[in-house]
């Protein structure tokens, strides 16, 4: 089977069982959005408000699903925020927001800081889309935020959420040399490409997000460090075959595709200035 | 009876009866926070967590509770925010924050936007405090956000709280004149003072806050509205009795302070630029 009609073999399987509007860089309208075991509970589409509130509601998911068209001059590579959080935000472990709005502000070691919200979407635009900030005031980060909100209604304030983050895995020891690459060339590059350059379509839109390479997440990313890249990918990947690989395949592959070549993160001294840098860190 | 005598009685009826730590001016510790009928849910005061976050809830409380002192810079008259959010935010119908981290953003005529939180609290630091705004990233909006956050714990986003804003109150006619001056003096110039002006302690802090003048809040404030004044005086005033008012002698009394003299607000033209205009509004 050639690559092309793998890849249309995988979209149809998501088509049929799983969560397949999400994290490919496609306009997030005309298709349906399709219940999944880890779908995590959150308003109907049909739910969005009318007027003002709902407007900004709608604008804020076209924002983080088309984030390259609509937030263009925010983001610096190929990735649309739904690249990571899957379907639109609802998927278990996957990032979810579903119930994001109740858990935040959050002190983050990261910067050692009491972190709002804002400061959370605004390092996700620094990281892991390459880009800039947000203006804090503007109709891009106050849309971003009502949709978020309104994915977490009628969930508790100040409540871990369900399928918060990613998912814990046990630890395990160094990987071997090799290994981790074995299990990209087998299961991931037939979407993400043997070159980690994603895949696009003959418009230029990414199908499939790029891993590495100028296109893809800075190493300021948490998407680069190994830990954090294991958890996503053992909940989530292969694309609609999530949960099939092993604790250790998972991490030997975010081992390979973590330390491949990718943008630098220009503020990565400010990092964890109270000295608990995570051992995965890419700096 | 002097007026110190009748205040220092209507302060010892507070600490028997009601919520007595608040909306004085005075330091928020060493004093019990009381149970009331008009209490709303919320964490007890020793749930605030340990860390970073619980250091900027605690701030957050100090800010909201002693204004004039922690955010000195950003206040201009003799405020402070929990001169009108009573019993440090928790008490019904005096615009509590329990509850209000599930209920932003949210459309408001007022400037006809989708309002976060944080442009809701700058609002009442240029109108209510009479002030200049917060900077949106600072610790001091940190605080203040966390300490919202943390009052409104396990209460679902979006919904509705108990106690939001102010009550209902049926319209009344025209205030007929001289009534609400009447009201005034018999019931709440011995501790606002007949000139309106408070009462202060001899260190110059503000034991009742200024209902008009120069050290009160300007005329675009929520409270400088006849109808909103109304529906707070008849849930929380006189202090310690409130209920007791008719709503007619609410709304007379209401008619007559918030139309006494008061500072302007510069940026009045900008409001409802929709105009859609309370009937209330003082410009």
């Amino acid at each position: 089977m050639s690559r092309q009609g793998a890849v249309a073999a995988i979209l149809a399987l998501g088509l049929l069982g799983g969560a397949v509007t999400v994290g490919v860089g496609q306009p997030s309208t005309g298709q349906p959005a399709l219940p999944s075991k880890d779908r995590l509970p959150g308003p109907a589409p049909d739910e969005v408000p009318d007027g003002p509130l709902g407007a900004s509601i709608r604008y804020g998911e076209r924002i983080l699903t088309q984030t390259r068209v609509y937030a263009k001059e925010y983001t610096g590579n190929g990735l649309n925020c739904t690249s990571c959080h899957l379907d639109k935000g609802r998927k278990a472990y996957s990032s979810p927001w579903v119930g994001t709005w109740g858990v935040f502000p959050e002190y983050r070691s990261r910067n050692a800081k009491v972190n709002l919200l804002e400061d959370r979407v605004n390092d996700c635009f620094e990281r892991s889309m390459n880009g800039r900030p947000l203006p804090r005031d503007g109709e891009e980060m106050r849309a971003i935020l009502a949709y978020i909100w309104w994915l977490s209604r009628d969930l508790p304030v100040g409540v871990e959420p369900p399928g918060r983050g990613f998912v814990k895995l046990a630890p395990v020891g160094p990987t071997v040399k090799g290994r981790g690459e074995a299990v990209y060339v087998a299961k991931c590059a037939v979407c993400h490409g043997r070159d980690g350059q994603g895949l696009t379509s003959p418009s230029g839109d990414y199908l499939f997000p790029p891993l590495w390479g100028p296109q893809s997440f800075n190493i300021g990313a948490g998407m680069a460090r190994r830990n954090t890249a294991a958890a996503f990918v053992k909940a989530n990947m292969p694309y609609g075959q999530d949960g099939t690989l092993t604790d250790q395949e998972a991490y030997d592959v975010a081992a390979y595709f973590t330390e491949q070549p990718r943008p630098d993160f220009p503020r990565k001294d400010e990092d964890w200035p109270k000295g608990d840098k995570p051992p995965d860190a890419r700096y």
